[in-house]
């Protein structure tokens, strides 16, 4: 009987202690290396916290070398360079969540996305471009990575990068 | 007096009951008809809670065939043609929400619409296209249904629609 | 000793009614006058507050006359007219906040911006255009005037204004 109970103990906090390091974990795994996120060069903030709502600035597809993917989809990129702009897009909120909470495990939810594609007048995949962000907030935060989504098409982005997109974040107390 | 003051209670709890009626049987009144909405086929959900807030992904106009109004006002479609499309997107949310709540009887306020037009670059009637998603919203809400809003002019919509809204929606607890 | 004790006291209440007064004497500094903002025309509403959380309508750059700067930046605007009418567009949400909450002084961050510029499609600095808001918002509100943000460029607008500009305000309770 005590050895089935410090059994049961032992799972709840082995399941707890893999949970707690799921995210963090899962990007290891990965192998993506978060560097500290750029600062806006204005009067704005990269991420503002009401409440356990974290609210962040709209990003663009930075590389490692800290230089964009420009240019829109449907002309000069396809829909796949599309979509690695997005998921590039998702490592740079990664590394603002990072930056702001201290660690990834502190997500709660992925609550609310809009991804705005740089795309030319008679693209029609905007969804599929955005899914390169959908993807890797699932592939990091499983179920929790999961969120509300709108994707659209734009006339325009700043510096001709090919997606902006924002993000709303609810995280623990 | 008893009796005035037994009319006072059965006044108050007729209304209340009324008011909670509000919305659903504003809905039958109207002989709209709300089928389970259809999934999003990606790594995102139709709506995310938090709290009392609900942030629903954006929609666009399917029709009860289960096709979508497409392309772009001012060209293909006109302003009257727009409005039924943003119409039929509020639709498309009302069956979110039902989906989501059981009952849109548990919709305390529609808070905040952002209505993204696909149109050429010379329309500038966006506000009265989306005009058809905030009366739908006030003929079944009332009050409760007047919401913050922006309107605006889409390059590109997925799949060429006509409008895509987005909306968040206060619930009750 | 109790001289002393006095002193301290004084700061902090000195200190605490400077705080207060800020945004609305920075306002008067400025020779800014706030005019009771224009009733939405359709089934929406200035603002809606769910909580602490004010979400404002999307607003153009009114001017004192009424009319709005109107045009394209980047074809008939330069950036510098676009810096200012989304200066304007600021001072428009200042009257809204100003209309809803009594006095600006009881804003307690400005929270989350979307600025939408209404471009050409080479126009590749719409965050400077849209610092024209975020700068007077932190002349305003100094670091409570903050927030996260979206630059974007827009295909058309409503009434052809140059900018669309919405945000979120955390308000004191």
């Amino acid at each position: 009987m005590k050895k089935i109970f410090l059994l049961f103990i032992s799972t709840l906090l082995l399941s707890a202690a893999l949970r707690a390091q799921d995210a963090e974990t899962r990007l290891k795994t990965k192998g993506i290396v978060l560097t500290p996120p750029s600062g806006p060069i204005a009067n704005y903030v990269n991420a503002v916290r009401v409440g356990n709502l974290l609210y962040l600035s709209g990003k663009g597809p930075m590389k490692a070398d800290n230089t964009n993917v420009t240019g829109k989809v449907g002309r000069e990129l396809t829909l796949e360079q599309g979509y690695e702009a997005a998921r590039l897009t998702a490592i740079c909120h990664l590394a603002v969540l990072k930056s702001e909470l201290g660690s990834l495990n502190k997500v709660k939810r992925i609550v609310k996305v809009l991804g705005m594609v740089n795309c030319t007048e008679d693209f029609k995949d905007q969804p599929k471009v955005i899914n390169g962000y959908s993807d890797l907030m699932v592939e990091i935060f499983g179920d929790a990575g999961k969120h509300a989504r709108s994707a659209v098409g734009m006339y325009a982005l700043p510096m001709n990068i090919a997606v902006e997109i924002e993000v709303i974040v609810e995280v623990q107390e």
